[in-house]
Formats: C-alpha cells, sequence, structure tokens
C-alpha cells in the first residue's frame, strides 16, 4: 500500500509496559490549581464544592474502570489503585494514565455547572490535569503509600486551618501567619486554635481531615487472625486468568456502590473489614 | 515530621524524561468513538462539526503551550509536535502527554455544546482521549511521521468517502459495499464513485482529504537553495539556552496566531516556506 | 574548563536504577558456546569439567560481591540474586549486569587452564558471556524464577542424556535419535534409558540433574510454623539502613563459606533451612 | 510440559530496545582500576604496556563485532560506536552492552601475560570492566561526544604528566604536587614542565596526549564541498535493509584492517577523509 513508505516511523514507539504482579497507582493532580481556585474564588482553606467535584468526577472513573479497587484524594489531587493481577490495557503505563486523566477531566468540566453554578467556567481558566503511575511490589508498600497521602492530608490541612483562620478570623496578614506558624508543631497550631478562636480541630469535618477514600462496597467482614498476605500465599499469575474470568469479575465489581467515605485508612481496621481491596476478589453483596 | 516514615514509598517514582535533541510528537486518540459517534449521530464518512470541534480544543492546547510547533489532526486524533530544543516541564514524558491530553479534553467538553447545540452530552457517553509520546531523532524521520499521517487520512478518506456513498446514496448494505471495496485500488475507488455516483473525490473538501494541520503564523518565506538541515549545522545545545531567552521565545509565540490549515504537508514546499517549523526560532510576525 | 563545550552530551545518558524492594535476578549466559563446546570438545551431554570451571567462576563472584545471596548455575548460563533491600551501584541496572559478566568471564579465562589444561583456549575461540536483570516483587515469585531454571534443567538433562546415549552408545544417527525422541514424555525417556541402555536415570549424577545451587554457608535451623513472610512483615526501607549498618552486613556475609550444592530448590525444605536467603539477615556462623 | 507452571516468570522481563536511527556508544571502564594499577606496579603517568593491552583487547572487540564502526580509548576507558543504522540483537541494550562488556574483559584477561609476562595476574586482582550504553541522535552530537572524550584525555594527561614529574623528578610529596597544581590552567602546566623540568609537552607521545581511535581502514577521501550530512539525506531505513545486504556490508567490513591511531578527531579532517565512519558504508579497501 501506498503507506507503506513512511510506515517504518511506527518503529519509534517503545514499549511502556508496567512490572507485573505489582500494585499501580495512578496519581493526578490539578495544574495551575493555586491561581485558578484564586480566579474562581475557591473558599479558603477548604472549599467544599470544589472538594464535592473532585469526587464526583472520581466516582465516575472508578465507575468506568472495574479494574480500580481504591482511591484516594485530597485537595486537588486524587490517587487511583489497580491490584497487581490488573491486565487493564496490558498494562500499558501511557495508555493506563492517559485514560484516567482525560476521563477525570471530562467529567471534572462536565460537572462543574452543578457544583458552581454561579461561577461558570470560562478560557482561559480551564482546570485541567498531570498525572503519573508508580508501582509498588507489595501489600504493605501500597498501604504506605495511602498512609503518605493521608498524613499529608492532615498535615496539611491543619496547617491550613489554622493559618487562614488567623488571617480571617484573627485579621493578620499572611505573612505575620506564616511567620508565626514557621517551626511550629501540630500540638502548637491545636492550642492557636483553640486559645484563640475557640476552635476544637477535632471538630472539622472528616472529610477536610481525613480526605476521601473511594471503594467498591460489599457486606463488610469481621477481621480474621493475620494470615499470610495474598500476594504470598498464591502467586497471581493473572496471564494465566482467562479473558471470561476477567470479565465476569469484572460484572460483579460493576454491580458494587462506590461509596464515598472520610476514613482512617492508616490503621488496619479499614483493610480488615474489607478485604476485597487488597485481595482484589469481589466480596458479597449487601442485601 | 511526622510523614517521614511513609515518605520513602517516593522512592518508586521512576524518572522518564525523554532524550534530549529530539522531535516529541504527543499523538491523543479517542476513545471508544465509534460507539460515541453512533449515539451523538455524526455525519458519515464525515462530520463537519465533531472535525471543528477537534481543531477549536487542538488550537487551545497550540496556545496553552507555546513550546508546540505543530500539529496534525485527522478524524478523532491529533498529533502535537515539540522542538529538538524544547526544555517543558524537563521533557518528562508523562508530564507532557498528560497535560496535552487533559488540556484537550477539557476545551472539548467545554467547547461541545457549541458545535453539537442540538445533541448535549449526556454521561455515561463523555469523549475522553489517551495519547502517548514518541521521540524522533531528526528533521527527515519527523516530516516522515506527518507525511504518514497524512497519507492514512487520504488512504482512510477515499475508503470511506467511497465506502458511505455505496450504502446511503447507492442503497447497498455494508456488508455488500465492504465486500466490494475489499482489494480494490484508489483508482478503483475513484471510479466507483465518479462513474457510479458522479463525484469527483478532487472536489471534496480539503478538510476531508487533507486533515488540519495547525501552526503558528509567520510571514511566509521563499524557499532557498538546500542547506544543512538545523539540527546538523549547529548542535542546538538545549540546555545551555537560558531561561531568559527561553521565555522570550515563548513570549514571541504566543503572539503569533495559530492558523488551521488543510494542505498538503508531504512535499517540501510547506516546510521550505514555514522554515520556524523545522527550526524552532519564531519567524517575522505579518504586518 | 575547555571540555565544558562538549559536556552536555553527558546529558544524554538516561537512569536505569531498578524499582525498590523487589528481587534482581542477573542471568548471563555463554555466547556461542555450543560452536565453543565443540570447538573445545566438551563431553556430551555433560562435560564435567565444563561445570566444575562455570561454578568456580560463579564462587568468584559470589566472594567479589557479597550482596549476592544465592546464584543457580546449568549449563552455560548462571542466575545471580540480590535481595530486594540491596543498595549495591544505587541498583543501577546497567552497573548491576555488567560487572557480573565482566567478573564472571576474567574468572572464566584465567581458570580455563586449570580445568582444561590440555586445550588451551585460542582466540578467536575466546569464551565470552551475555547478561540482563529483571526484577521480581516477592518471594513467592523469584522461588517460582529458581524453580523455572531447575525444572529446565532437568528436562534438558533428561532429553541430552537419553539423545547421546542413543547416539553415543546406541550408535544411532543425531537425526534417527532427534526423530525417535520427538513427543516422548519423561517416562518413555526414562524407559529407553533402562531398557536399552540398563541406565537408571535417578543413578546419575546430581550436578547433571539438579543443576548447581551457590549461596553463604550458615548454621541450618528448624523450619518454624509458617509466618508472614519478610517483605510483608516489615517495608525494607532499605534507603534508611544506615551505610554502616549496610557496610556490616556485608563483612558478615563475606565471612561466610561459598558453597557448592547440588540438591532441589524447588520445595520448601530448602529455603526453610536456610532463612537467611530470603531474610537477607546473615545468619549464625558454623562454629 | 512440566515446565509451564513456572513460565509465567518470563513476563518480567521487559524490552530494552534502544530507540532506532540514533548513534549507539558503548563505554566500559575498569572497574577499580587506581587499586589494581598499584597492585600491579603500572608505570605513573602513563603505563604504556597497560594501554597497549587496552588496545589490543578492543581491536578484537571491532574484529568480533563487524557492526562497530569507530572506537575511541584512554587511560581505562574506552568507547564503542555502532552507527544509527546498526541492528545487531535487535538493538537491545543489555545484549549490546554485555556482549562488548565480556569480549573485552575476556581478551584483556587472555592477552594480559603477553603485556605483563613479569607480572602474572592473580585473584582476588582480577582486571573487570563495567559498561553503559547512550544514544546520540545525530552526527554532530556523536562528533561532540568523542571530542569530549579526547578533550578528557588530554586535561587529564597534561595534569597527570606534570603532577608526577614534580613527584618523580621533582621529589616533592603528593600533597605538595596537588597543592600547587590547584588552580593553574594548561599554560601554567606547561610552563612548570617546561621551565622546572625542561620539557616540553608538546613531545610527549601522541599516544598520551590523543588517545587511541581505532577504526576500519580504507582508502582516505578527499574532503568534498559540504554537503547535506547522511542522516538528513536519505532516511536510513534500516529495519528495511535487508538481511543479505546487512549481511554483505559485515564481510565488507571484515575485510577491513582495523587500525589503531593517534590522531586529532575534534576537527573536521578526520573525519572528512574517512567518510565511511559517519556514512556507515564501507570505503574502498586499499590495494
Amino acid at each position: 500500500m501506498a503507506n507503506s513508505r513512511f510506515e517504518y516511523v511506527k518503529s519509534f514507539e517503545q514499549p511502556d509496559v508496567l512490572l507485573p504482579n505489582t500494585w499501580i497507582v495512578v496519581r493526578i493532580d490539578g495544574r495551575g490549581f493555586h491561581k485558578l481556585s484564586d480566579h474562581y474564588a475557591f473558599a479558603k482553606p477548604n472549599d467544599r464544592r470544589a472538594l464535592d467535584l473532585m469526587n464526583a468526577a472520581a466516582v465516575e472513573v472508578m465507575k468506568e474502570l472495574p479494574d480500580l479497587c481504591i482511591a484516594y484524594g485530597v485537595s486537588d489531587e486524587f490517587s487511583f489503585v489497580f491490584h497487581p493481577n490488573c491486565q487493564l490495557f496490558e498494562r500499558r503505563n501511557g495508555k493506563l494514565v492517559t485514560t484516567i486523566v482525560s476521563t477525570f477531566t471530562a467529567h471534572y468540566i462536565y460537572n462543574w455547572s452543578e457544583f458552581f453554578p454561579e461561577r461558570p467556567l470560562l478560557p482561559p481558566y480551564l482546570p485541567s490535569f498531570d498525572g503519573r503511575a508508580v508501582i509498588y511490589p507489595n501489600n504493605r508498600i501500597l498501604r504506605d503509600y495511602m498512609s503518605w497521602r493521608q498524613v499529608d492530608c492532615h498535615i496539611n490541612n491543619l496547617y491550613n486551618t489554622t493559618f487562614w483562620t488567623m488571617v480571617l478570623q484573627g485579621g493578620m496578614s499572611n505573612t505575620d501567619a506564616e511567620q508565626e506558624l514557621k517551626g511550629t508543631v501540630s500540638a502548637d497550631k491545636n492550642e492557636i486554635l483553640f486559645k484563640r478562636f475557640g476552635i476544637n480541630y477535632n471538630n472539622e469535618l472528616e472529610i477536610y481531615k481525613k480526605g476521601t477514600v473511594l471503594y467498591r462496597q460489599y457486606e463488610l467482614e469481621e477481621p480474621k487472625p493475620t494470615k499470610a498476605p495474598a500476594d504470598e500465599e498464591s502467586p497471581v499469575i493473572e496471564s494465566q486468568q482467562s479473558r471470561s474470568q476477567q470479565d465476569k469479575i469484572r460484572k460483579l465489581r460493576r454491580k458494587a456502590q462506590v461509596v464515598i467515605d472520610h476514613v482512617d485508612i492508616i490503621k488496619d481496621e479499614f483493610w480488615e473489614k474489607r478485604p476485597w481491596i487488597l485481595s482484589g476478589n469481589p466480596g458479597k453483596l449487601p442485601a
């Protein structure tokens, strides 16, 4: 065919398949959201509508990609997690990341007007997101990744809550507030909030303190005595799972509801009650 | 800080910097557009509004990323090209690809209602795109890449035009039309169009036959006697360009208008008259 | 300095760090050993001196690189295994592989005359080896890799033993022997050996049937009731191990003797009695 | 076959094919040669026998791999260069690098006794080498790489010659000589050599000042007026060269003698007179 003279350029495409049997985390981040949040006048330190919009878009991503087993969001970032036995797009890095970034963006833009009816989008201030994939070799490290993000959420939220309270309620300049907070530890910030403003940080909304975790809802299980974790017990020889098995599991996942939760994901309890997240095997649908 | 116990997970992020001094092409593709074009009743074989929407979104991408020097679109795909001396995002693969995919998606969704006022978007049928970056080591190969896409456009459009004319005007079934076209060459298809339907393929719209090329408009130049191409003449030691130089060039690029063209990009003429595309040096702004 | 004009070429070097917390296997293979073994008249189906030379070179590699925790050899290949917490050369792929390939080659060439005193090396027939690194995310898969090589050893050795017995003792042509063996299973080959030649395959030397496993010798331990495997129990945050700790462990490893063994490494027993291999923690030196 | 249960581990091997149409440079370096050169009492600042041994081993590598078009060596390092149209081992990074490192090591060890008859090798002091591959997108940058190494050779040799003359002839301590040379430029070092020791640096051996360049010898050509460089003129669609063509070219290359030269490779002259190096097309064999 006439095309063939140029087709050799395809040979420059390089494979980017992610290592088998590892957790894949795709984390997306808002691009230039500092400027954007000013432009659309997001509330400080947290804008509930903006977070709800992030969560709404993320739920749609979870629905469209049943291979995702959990997601965690805070501020303008969201981490989407594929199980080690995931075979979606043959585990091609670029395909996985761009699909998530694009799907998320589409829903974020589409749903904007529902969450910000009085602040219509106006180019050139259209929100967009970048993203990356990182792989983690076992459950422990995947959980440490999730903990890292939730600790980050806590640290940033405590800081931001204190800072903006000092500025908005205390009438301090940004610079003065920043200066005073330099070098303080958590206890100091709690004290500033409580003593000066009568605010008990513990009473802040869970969505601000814990961020948002999304997962498919099955019947909760009683934690069992610890046993060898799934990825050691039996090698998940995923490439040998038949396509029909994979399709069946995908259908089961689609049936489960995606829930929006704001709970501790650092301690064991969350994971022990929801063993389907780490095992990758769908649980029992609630009656 | 309390965070540090988990921060080690950052060490699992792997670098993905693209080889210096090579052309970077980011090609994006519509996900599941076959189904989508049915759902929103795109016209066959070409839907002008859909193409115009693709082009509108691509123009916005060009405007937001002045480092882009040319882009080429056909059907539901678009290729965006960064010059070998581009340093944007330190040439990180994931960052470049996801930024383009997300920005494109945002504008595509945002502009949809302007181009399809009578067909509002409705989840779960939200358009989205995936993408990939490929690098090409020299001008010749970059041009062969562009030629490859334009030849592909021609081949597909001739096929689709003939096929849909046979079906829509000739009343053939899809299967019969497909069967008859099997093994035909260009001349055969031209003849079918002309003899049976009185259609001269040459008179079809250029946007359908040639696809769309986007670039920044400077004053056209007279082709000069061939000389050593830019990437050989002087090694573009891009990392040694100062930031202020890069910023200056970026500003010059922002001033140029992004034009939408439907012309041959396979022959030399296009490139010789617009030397700024391959050289990476902004030309003279039109009066 | 005058040098700087050209130094930008260093920016083309790309990082190749292997994912943290994964097993690294470097497998090397003899290049063109089929031809080479003819030239130096290796005995068929196994040449004991050639295997002993392979093992001698591999022992030297183990001694020079205390980070190696186990190695397995068969025919003209050898697999060297680094523990998930290995930080040698910052886990750079190229550095790890070339160091092993070169060190192995050096000792192989140097020791040749000791094992083949009557067959001096003569260029252009100098032995050389290529190699590659592969990473495995957990203990189970690492053990499956090792099992894969040992099963391969068994399959090939049974075939070769039968083939060469048919040729050398049975007077068959290579082609006839090959033809007869086509499609046979293990039992068939055992029967041919036993019925036609009175050979009980089980009595063949262990080094031929099992290949060679190298490891550092500490006091064997009694298998304990299964517990959570090391890589789950505590995340090996290797980058946080201090240099001095790493150096101390390295010294302990150097003190242990490297043993040459020909035993089953597929079953659990081998690994349970030598827990230091999978844990990465040196055991107790024998009195 | 019984093997299949474990064979899935092969899926963890990741491709490492180098970008097509780019120069491949494999640079190898002696491991721990500082200590090694002390142990075997290499002469300071240059040991002629050690350099001759490096060159002898490198010549053998060039002979064994006709795909190599040029090599450059200095001190204990050697750079081997494959042409952009090289298809050897499908351009697999690991295979190319380990083959060169191992072949070089084999010949270095094998030839040692010829160059150092009075200093037999003795483990654990066996020489070994590590290596890496780097790709360069065009002729200009490849030449800049070569220039970088030769400038490095010059800078180091001038320093070392001055330093060791001050120590060995001038009776200075290492520390004092190092101290005095700190911050000096080339002219200063030339003056120290000339004024204090009557040494004209220009009269030093070319092998020390220029390093060693290896290439296949064809009839020298007269430099032609500059024309578009090979990699632009015609896209080298290497994958479309037939195997038989590649084999033919390989045979032609084997016939050419590999010469050992110590000349300037920074200026154009070297490359213009030997156009076969950059073009990849064998020249005319000398009568």
